[in-house]
């Protein structure tokens, strides 16, 4: 079997968990990292895998047949994926809801200009959870839609603590409110604001001497990030900090609760729900999923971009249509 | 906008709920109903649209553009799928597991030699409960599969006791053990007999001077049905039947429980449930919803069997492309 040739960009979480992702699929090897960092002073875990200066991977394009793009959305992206959409094919993570439509139409682009299948927008949300969402839709179009997320890390919340005076680390977690999925699981279809959704846990180490009552109040009132939520911040050392909250855990519930019946008699309840302790891990094993339908959708003479909504299932899998019904169906 | 023009093949319970999950899908108009009993003794919901015998379809098939078959998997899909394959799109709900390669073989010649599209084993299980197993195994390649069933009304198994002498009627309930689900969610991968799995729960009218106590051992030592279980019995009156279990309620789980991380020291749990008020209601929208990809492929001049594993979610939903990356991304 013809192995499918993958190459990394961008190796810091989510580079990391695609190279162990690797290792899980059977019909795939890692050929290269690809890196905005000196390469020399890259360690991959592989053996025999060599990191690269991003720039060379333009001349590696026989070499690779998926680029799995695993940078980040705010700066990294929308540079990287366009350009690399012209050279590979691709798939990445870009989770900037509000950007995506116009995110799509430049590696559609270049996308098509390479002649390459580029997944954009894959991952858990957006990806399974958004596939979720419109499965959940079409079969029940009367209904509602609850997306809940956590209990998990959230780094944009954290680095926004990390950012205040006073603070030398920080660390934060969205935690759903168990008494709001249970109103939704119980069909009263409630009317949610973000605070009745949500908590904010946040475990802070203090700078010595730093006025924690101040940073606390600070936390509480941020606009945009807590101010819209009820907040509890906890202050902590920065050895516990290590020990208790390293890890990157994260999940969430999609649930749609709908209608049918000649008088709307019947309630149904749809829910898809996520727990994991590796939110890289996770997402890296689901892009990898994508590139190995980016590379047979290419292999069919396919360009263009393409979301999780494009996919047939069965291209995501390395079983055969016959396999997959025999076994799976 | 023109309308899906839809038939609906059989007029039992699943027939029926094509017919009101048609009212909730606005660019879908059904046509006509098509039985096998004497169509003058048919109450036809829908106003203005009429029953015919079940053998006059094929003289319809410029008024139709989708057919859905609502006949049993026993003995009406084995010969109407592929009949109704040769002259119409099709979608149904084929469900006897062990037979899917058969079937989809003997659809597939039939649909792609009248040049139409045809979905096989849609609905819920296999479906929806088929398309979540495949996805959690690509995200997952190493971990256990769980499928619990329930709690709801297994037909077959009220079929079974109704068999019996001495019951005038009878109601199955399939009930998954909690404590079997938990295990499970806490990623223990426990080893789960049928037994540890499910239980059975039966609610039983008996004919007047039967003997209870016989009934109720026959119904605990059915093999295949009864046997492998534990099985509770309550004989209630006809009246009780009536008034407390004449819903066809169902429902189920489908777990996913995996590793990855350099070590396998990180677990992940995927989990997809549903709680279905009406399993007929549920499962005719679902094969809706893969009625409208069926048209659709079908003007793409794609033509042949196609299962849920071979569809694109995109082609479910009345919403464009862009307005899916735009809402639900």
């Amino acid at each position: 079997m013809q192995k499918i040739r993958i190459g990394i960009a961008g190796y810091g979480n989510l580079g990391k968990s695609a190279e162990l992702g690797i290792r899980q699929n059977e019909d795939m090897e890692l050929v290269g990292i690809f890196t905005r960092r000196n390469p020399s002073s890259i360690k991959v875990a592989t053996q025999g895998v060599k990191a690269y200066p991003i720039d060379e991977a333009k001349n590696m394009t026989d070499k690779i047949d998926v680029m799995i793009l695993c940078g980040g959305s705010m700066s990294d992206l929308p540079k990287q994926g366009p350009e690399f959409a012209n050279c590979f094919n691709t798939v990445d993570g870009f989770d900037t809801h509000a950007k995506i439509p116009e995110y799509y139409s430049e590696v559609d682009k270049a996308a098509k200009a390479g002649k390459h299948v580029s997944v954009i927008s894959s991952g858990w949300d957006p990806g399974m959870f958004s596939m979720n969402r419109l499965m959940a839709n079409v079969i029940l179009p009367e209904g509602n839609d609850y997306t809940f997320w956590g209990k998990g890390v959230s780094q944009g919340h954290s680095d926004a603590i990390r950012r205040i005076e006073g603070v030398k680390n920080a660390k934060q977690y969205t935690v759903p409110i168990e008494d709001a999925i249970e109103k939704v699981r119980k069909g009263e279809n409630p009317i949610l604001t973000a605070r009745e959704k949500h908590l904010r846990e946040c475990y802070v180490v203090a700078e010595e001497g730093a006025d924690k009552a101040k940073i606390e109040e600070t936390i509480k009132n941020m606009p945009n990030y807590f101010a819209e939520y009820n907040t509890i911040v906890h202050f902590i050392s920065e050895e516990e900090l290590a020990k208790n909250h390293s890890g990157i855990p994260h999940g969430g519930f999609v649930i749609r609760s709908g209608k049918t019946g000649m008088n709307k008699e019947h309630s149904h309840l749809i829910e898809y729900s996520l727990k994991l302790d590796s939110n890289p891990d996770f997402t890296a094993n689901v892009l990898l999923a994508y590139g190995r339908a980016a590379y047979r959708l290419n292999r069919e003479g396919v360009s263009g971009a393409k979301t999780v909504f494009d996919i047939a299932p069965a291209y995501l899998s390395i079983k055969s249509a016959e396999e997959l019904r025999k076994t799976l169906l």
